[in-house]
Parts: C-alpha cells; sequence; structure tokens
C-alpha cells in the first residue's frame, strides 16, 4: 500500500518530528537497521518491527516494498534525516522493479544540523557535506570534494569520519584540508548526538589531524570565518558587522 | 536566564521535533521574526510573543538577550533550522557583549532536508548548500563557491534563489554551473516547503536558468549522478549497484 521513509532525527524519541511521530502510529509494520529499529521500538512497544542487519541495505528497502505490496503501510525508518546518506534514495531506486506502490518521504534532523547544534552554530554560511566512506564512492572522488570544498571556503561537515577498516581517513582528509586550510582554523566534533554519552570537543584543524573518531561521530571543519565564541563553534554571516 | 534558538522546521506545526515543542511549551517568551511568530503562535496562543521586522536581525537578537537578563526564558524561533542561514550565530555574537547567559540551540528541519523530500531524495549522496543572497556575502565569493560546488560534483541546494531586489541570481548561478555542467542535469525546486500551497518540479539545469524562483523557493541542482526516478529527483548512493 505505501511505504513511508522517516527520519528519527539523530537521538530518536525527543527529535522525532510531529509528522514522523504520526506516521509511526498510523503505521502498520516497522522495519529498519537494527540499531535504529531498537532506538525507536520503545516509544512505540506495540508495532510490528522487521531489523536487518548491517550492509543489507537493499535486502531492507526490498522488504519494505513487498510488504507493502501486500498491503500494508510500512514505515521504513532511518537515523538523522531519511535523505542525507539514508534510505529514501534506495527505496525509489529498488521500487522501480515493481508495480508503482505510494512513496512518501518525512525528512528528520540530520547529524550537521544536530551536532552544529552542539557545538554552537558553525552552519551559519554557506556548507559542504561530505561522507569519508570509500564502501560506495572511490577515495579519488572523496579527495577532490574535499579539495573543492576547501577551495570554496565552505563549512564542512564530514559524515563517516572512520571505522575499523578505514582508521585513518580522518587524518587523511585533515592532510588535504591542510594544503588550503590554515592549521588553526576552528574545528569541532559530536559524538552520539542527543543520545546517552553524547560527548562534543572544539579543537583546531592541525588538532582534528591526530584526533580519535569513529563511526558514530561527525566532524565539523571552519570555514575562514568560523571562530570560537563563549566556547562555542560560529561562523558568523554578517549580521554584525552589517550593522555593527 | 536562557536564551533557547530554536528551529521550527520549514512548516512549524506538523515539522517541530518533541525536543522544539517542550522548549516552547516551556519558554516565558517567544521572540522572532514576525513571519515566524505567526507561523507558531496558533499553537502556543498563551505565550507573551515579540516580533521584530525583517533585517532587524541584531535588534531581535539583543532584544532576547537582554529579556533573557531580565530572567526570562526566552525561546528566539528561526524558520528551518536555527543554525542553517538561522539566528543562532548571532545570538552568540550578540551575547558577547553582555554579562555571559546560558544559551543552548534546538535543531529543526532545513529546507535542504524538507524539499529533498518533497522532491524525492537528491541528497543521498555529498551536497552543498549555497545561499545566492549577496546581501551579506559578496558576488563574487558566491561565484567562487558554486564553480568549487560544480567541479567537486556536489548535489546543490540554493537558498535565497531570488528577491525582489536580485531577481536574475538563479539565472546567473544557472550560468555558472553550466561551465561545468551538463545542461540536461536534473534539477528541482520547492516553493512554501511544509506549508499553504506548497509546490515543486523537477527540471534540467537548462530549463532551470529561466524559471522565474522567488524567496520562498529552495533550488536543487544535481550531481552527475543525480536521475528522475518515478518522477522524483534521486541521487543513488550505490547500494543498488554494488549488490545487484
Amino acid at each position: 500500500m505505501k511505504v513511508t521513509v522517516i527520519g528519527l532525527g539523530p537521538g530518536a524519541g525527543q527529535d522525532l518530528t510531529g509528522r514522523a511521530r504520526a506516521a509511526l502510529e498510523e503505521c502498520d509494520l516497522i522495519v529498519g537497521y537494527t540499531a535504529y529499529v531498537e532506538l525507536i521500538r520503545p516509544e512505540f512497544p506495540e508495532k510490528e518491527c522487521l531489523a536487518t542487519g548491517m550492509r543489507r541495505e537493499v535486502d531492507r528497502c526490498r522488504l519494505a516494498v513487498e510488504k507493502a505490496l501486500e498491503g500494508k503501510h510500512v514505515a521504513m525508518v532511518c537515523s538523522g534525516d531519511a535523505g542525507v546518506y539514508g534510505m529514501a534514495g534506495l527505496v525509489y531506486e529498488v521500487a522501480q522493479e515493481y508495480i508503482p506502490i505510494d512513496i512518501e518521504v518525512i525528512p528528520g534532523i540530520t547529524a550537521a544540523c544536530g551536532g552544529a547544534a552542539v557545538l554552537g552554530a558553525p552552519l551559519t554560511h554557506d556548507f559542504a557535506v561530505i561522507s569519508l566512506s570509500d564502501l560506495l564512492t572511490p577515495w579519488e572522488k572523496i579527495v577532490r570534494r574535499l579539495k573543492c570544498a576547501a577551495l570554496a571556503d565552505f563549512v564542512i561537515c564530514l559524515y563517516n569520519p572512520a571505522s575499523h577498516s578505514r582508521p585513518d581517513h580522518l587524518r587523511k582528509a585533515c592532510d588535504i584540508l591542510l594544503e588550503e586550510k590554515d592549521g588553526d582554523t576552528p574545528c569541532g566534533w559530536v559524538r552520539n548526538i542527543g543520545r546517552e554519552g553524547e560527548t562534543a570537543r572544539i579543537l583546531t584543524l592541525r588538532e582534528l589531524r591526530d584526533e580519535p573518531v569513529d563511526m558514530f561521530t561527525t566532524v565539523f571543519v571552519g570555514s575562514s570565518e568560523t571562530r570560537v565564541i563563549g566556547g562555542k563553534l560560529v561562523t558568523p554571516r554578517g549580521y554584525a558587522t552589517r550593522r555593527g
């Protein structure tokens, strides 16, 4: 009948929008990656849930589409936003292979916005979002994007800065950025945004290079205008200088 | 006592997160730009509200900080996210001039995520967010960012694509992007995201150049991988090709 792809926000519960909550209440079945289903299940204890493991993205989307074709209203849950490195794209791709079904996407707070709020206001001006995972993207393409983002003087938000199989991607990325950017550029990272054990740190790009991060961390690299104000990471947009 | 800067999401009401709603219920006073205060006032009819006009950003933040210093819990509301071209940065800047107060930022759904959900899933891979407003940013800097974003093959999300005083900024931006990108690149725009009169269109970059847009419109320009699938704008991340 229908697949609604829902962004849960970084911490699920309190980060859910009213629209996302209403769709979860209305659906017949919640489908998602095990960790995200576990995050949301306590809020909707009476709902049927189907969880699939890591790297089973295509299977998960097929399952959602096939359950919808059986007549169910399926809620496919994603952490953060449903679209930003989320499952919304793949649901559309997979659904092509079947008879047409109704697909709706309900956005959620992505880690760029959630993490920025913890650090202060680093994204008040133009920014780029880049994943450092080369599982699905050639590393050369990631390098080119980092170089161009530095040349553009974007604030840069890095998703998937590291994992067990690629512990040194953040260091490599910082080295590329340091070719264009000052080592004193204010940066920050947030781990477990909106969840238990949320931690954050503000530091320089030079320090960031050697910082241990993991797959639950989102990293922010300032533009030439980003500053630390009152212990927070802030990219002024220019209002204050316009009016004094 | 405290300023909580709150992102209302694109359409306010149903796009509010639980955390944003709780903060609005708890606050003593809502401060914001007139249009955004009007958007949220019906949901919290008993709250004291102070609205200020367009381009009064610094005054608005001073008002919020000064009311907090009087002992109030002030909710400063922004459309979309509190940080992405929002007031969070300026609140930190303005607050420096006073004795320290507690400032909290509660993120909201930004137009990039809200608009993407309407069009399909254009932001499933790396992207850049650029404002075409040159009120606070030199046009040369905007041009450089557009060029670099095209070279990086980012999906590009454009905020403030036009206004009365700069009706041709989107055309100029498209001409810059067309130097690097194919005229057939799938693009889209959404107007009044999540509000009454929401409209959207998917079209090519060549067509986008001549499209009439306004300040309530958010524009999406695809990367080389963005496609139209089932009438929706989708940037595949590569899951489907990895696993067939």
